[in-house]
């Protein structure tokens, strides 16, 4: 389980990111108070389409009508938990996709709880940071808040097994993503320093997973390929900007502008 | 009624705007979680002075004291819907605007009804797209979600039919927005593919029809004027960007460096 | 009470911002909804480390758990308010500093009784414009919503009155910010009028504060480094940029990029 897996090939993520762009997804994000803007923007850019309907019941219609359904739980409330189960729910009923993000999972007592019991409700993915999907999978993390303070790649067995025990393809992101379904997993270079400070890369990129896990084909290396598309984005926006502030415009026009060679990452800098 | 209304004239634009400039309307914004912070700055690029006041108590004390009100349904909650109704009846009662965004009414079923219980209550002026227009309208509609399947000006009966129903200006926007009274209407040309890229482009139209809609003059003219602003600043920003991401701050410049001669829509690229 | 403070010494600053980008401290912004991206962000470009948890439980369990706690009650409803009584209670159990942002107090009744009843839970630091600190001070105000209507300089007798009644360290901010303990006092200039044309830039400033005021050191130092730290950012993007839409990444990157030389404020331009 612990030899470092494969570097993802840039021309599988190349396939998915077509089929995505021909499909336009509908993705239902129940996402957090702090990126639901640019969460949206993130799935735009794409070629996706975004919407967040709150409400319990509207959020119910929505997501049967939805390709995918995100839920995060960074800003967790009663009411939002209530909407989540029942977006869920109604996901299940018509066979969307729905993808967790357990943000914070491990180091707060209630959402620890909360997503341990969302995931027995078959997510089609888990995307957390090292601490969080360690959290998830009953090993034991170190996060105080929704930065990890593990190694992604230290995770990844936790990863395996979470995504044994779910049925989910799990990944465990860090500067080096992690993409597994238990049995077969692929590495994702091209993460950057600077991308973690700009709010919101990872829950968008959760975001990015739930519209790309609407695609027919393998799961595994769709949701390997929404990773691979948003690391490749970074390193060039990170290769040309002197900050994070310029980071979000120039993360943007690439993820508009992507052509289908930049995933081999051969042309950066 | 199907004619293809006249082209909005850009010195009528202008005098509106510069009305606006000068007395800095305060719009109270009772809009959806995705698109506050970009609405707001929308409105302080432009000039006018936004606020957001969400408890009830408080959002019926505040529309009373500003100059007007924007109710936008996309993130629907019970609590906001108490909200709201607090807020349009304290607007009434002290004889401000008040504007309605019904966001993917005719997808939805509660904020459907919601909604259609709310242009009841005498709004100053509609603006939305073609499905959401035909669903309030009592028409049928094709949209899922917040984006029209329809193309505005075959919507545009509907406005007018909808305009004469409620009293309120009605603007149905897309590729060219259409804004009518009923009896008089407007076109509005401009439109970009791009900004269907970027969430809260339409959101924060009816943020900025609310503040035109506090000026003095006649209202039809003041809300298509809101439209040619806002359609000015998009198309300029189009013609110099290479994406989405890069799109938003140079809208919100062009918002604010707005100058009157841009608006005749002659000196583009 | 009524001389002009002295400017504060950009080395002070300078030692106060080294001491911060060591720490990283973690604050938990329990903030309004239209700010929480913007608020994210340039903390995190600043070094430290934000996160947002509302639940009351949890927020409890959080604030505990965090190095400074940030209110404000820009969009205040209820279930915020028992969410911040809670963090309120669990930090000051812990030893951990809070600050408070009374945004539009003065204006609206029900936020203003709430803010009355906050001070006298042991604020570390209170920033507000001229108009919410005239109002929290028993002083009268003439705001009617998050713009000040009063001069910075001409509330600072009532910060120092809501200092030393409160124990807190006032900041009142405007185009000069002033900062008191009560006793002793300090002025940063490099206010410009473009940032009231962004929304957040105030909301910010207190999140700001709430890191600095986890620092060690002197509390009245530390919280007008803050200040002196965004304005600096701030004068710096203005003298670039061309409008508020290309102010905000200009921005966030001063934040990031800031060198210690910079707050001596000699070499803008």
């Amino acid at each position: 389980m612990n030899t470092r897996p494969y570097v993802f090939p840039g021309a599988t993520a190349a396939a998915s990111l077509r089929q995505l762009r021909a499909s336009a997804p509908l993705v239902h994000c129940l996402t957090n108070d702090v990126v639901q803007s640019f969460t949206a923007n993130v799935l735009l850019a794409l070629g996706a389409s975004p919407a967040m309907v709150t409400d319990p019941a509207e959020a119910a219609q929505f997501s049967a009508v939805a390709d995918a359904l995100l839920v995060n739980v960074g800003t967790l409330t009663r009411p939002h938990a209530e909407a989540i189960h029942a977006a869920i729910h109604a996901a299940n009923q018509a066979g969307k996709p729905w993808v967790l993000d357990p943000v914070a999972v491990g180091g707060l007592s209630w959402r620890t709880e909360f997503c341990l019991g969302l995931i027995k409700l078959k997510p089609a993915a888990i995307r957390g940071n090292a601490s969080e999907i360690r959290a998830l999978s009953g090993l034991s993390a170190s996060g105080r808040g929704v930065d990890s303070g593990d190694d992604s790649l230290s995770a990844l067995p936790a990863a395996q097994q979470l995504a044994l025990g779910t049925g989910a393809v799990v990944a465990v992101t860090g500067e080096t993503d992690y993409v597994t379904d238990g049995e077969r997993s692929w590495s994702v270079p091209g993460g950057h320093l600077m991308m973690t400070r700009i709010v919101g890369t990872g829950c968008s990129l959760s975001a990015v997973v739930a519209a790309f896990a609407a695609l027919p084909g393998k799961r595994l290396d769709n949701v390997t390929a929404a990773c691979r598309v948003m690391s490749c984005a970074g390193e060039r926006a990170c290769a040309v900007v002197k900050g994070p502030g310029s980071f979000t415009p120039e993360f943007l026009d690439n993820l508009y502008l992507m052509r289908e060679e930049w995933l081999n990452g051969e042309n950066i800098g």
